[in-house]
């Protein structure tokens, strides 16, 4: 099934609602309804019935969501019904943190690789990981067929290592560096820039 | 000047527009065009005309804009022609590299104080900060007047924490564990989660 017509807007409000149902199936639940999702997310009920109706039936007038059903769908839908290898490029503060980080787990993703370009991080040991030469970067990724990274070097250098790493095989980059990149079609980007977040904020703050 | 009536997703743009008006700051450009700023960010010159008319006239017909004119425009708008202090919460490995993050600089943030419940973390030192108890989180935030966190700590705690920097008198959360908060009117936040942006590029890949 493709869905190529669905915005990415919607698209992009399917992991919360995963998200979500994760964390009710974790507290034991069985049973949601978009009622009961648009308030832990801040969402109207019907927008959400809207959106998941664009992919299928997966709820009955009166009873509503089967929680572990829906999870299912979502997984498959966003395609995480199987587990990602990521690359991680930078093993500064950021790229550290990341590769430490404990929230892919159950949610399609595991870290494979940590590369850095700094001799003194060369071959020292990040959380299970060694860090690996970005010389060989491109090679490696190659060989091991991964598709996403994580970008976390410095601004300067993230659109000559975002080349390196499309040149690579990769199509889907979430980039830490301060800075838009500039990809081919087919590669897709999504940022991370804490101060972008906070200036959205202080927009209504007076 | 009030602007009640514009689309979060207009607001959500306009930090975007300024980061990369202040690379090309930095770069010592002097003017840019829509057209320039489009294809630098993936988004049509239209719109950005669209969604900077909404707040001014910033630029003329056939010469474009004044970048130093524009950045000092949309700092206004977005109320970072000040400096807004943080706080941040949880100096665990992403607390921490929040904390030694550059990125702040000139973007209208700065850290000014960072808490954990850890006795093991208390009165350790990340970056600049030593790191303070959380027991007296509220009090300090109040007397300090800080209006912006940052929360990274564990999910199980989040909504918690949240509750306890709203009491403190904190309107924008930037929220780092990988739980939705449920906050009251009037007060703002911002999810940075890397398996959510993850998950959204999945779903276009194979």
């Amino acid at each position: 099934m493709e869905h190529k017509d669905i915005p990415d807007i919607v698209v992009g409000r399917l992991p919360l609602y995963l998200r979500t149902l994760q964390h009710m199936a974790q507290d034991g639940r069985l049973l949601t309804s978009s009622q009961e999702l648009g308030e832990r997310l801040g969402i109207s009920a019907a927008q959400i019935r809207k959106d998941l109706s664009q992919f299928g039936e997966f709820g009955k007038q009166g009873t509503g969501y089967q929680i572990e059903f829906l999870i299912k769908k979502l997984r498959e839908i966003l395609h995480i019904n199987q587990e990602w290898d990521l690359v991680v490029v930078g093993a500064g503060d950021i790229g550290s943190a990341v590769v430490r980080y404990r929230g892919f787990a159950n949610r399609g993703f595991r870290v494979a690789m940590v590369f850095d370009s700094d001799p003194d991080k060369i071959g020292s040991q990040v959380g299970d990981f060694t860090v690996q030469d970005g010389s060989y970067m491109v090679e490696a990724i190659r060989a091991a067929r991964v598709k996403v990274a994580m970008l976390a070097v410095p601004a300067a250098q993230a659109q000559e290592v975002a080349n390196r790493l499309i040149e690579a095989g990769i199509c889907a980059i979430l980039n830490y560096a301060p800075i838009s990149l500039n990809v081919p079609p087919g590669v897709f980007v999504q940022y991370i820039d804490p101060a972008i977040h906070l200036q959205r904020m202080t927009y209504y703050l007076v």
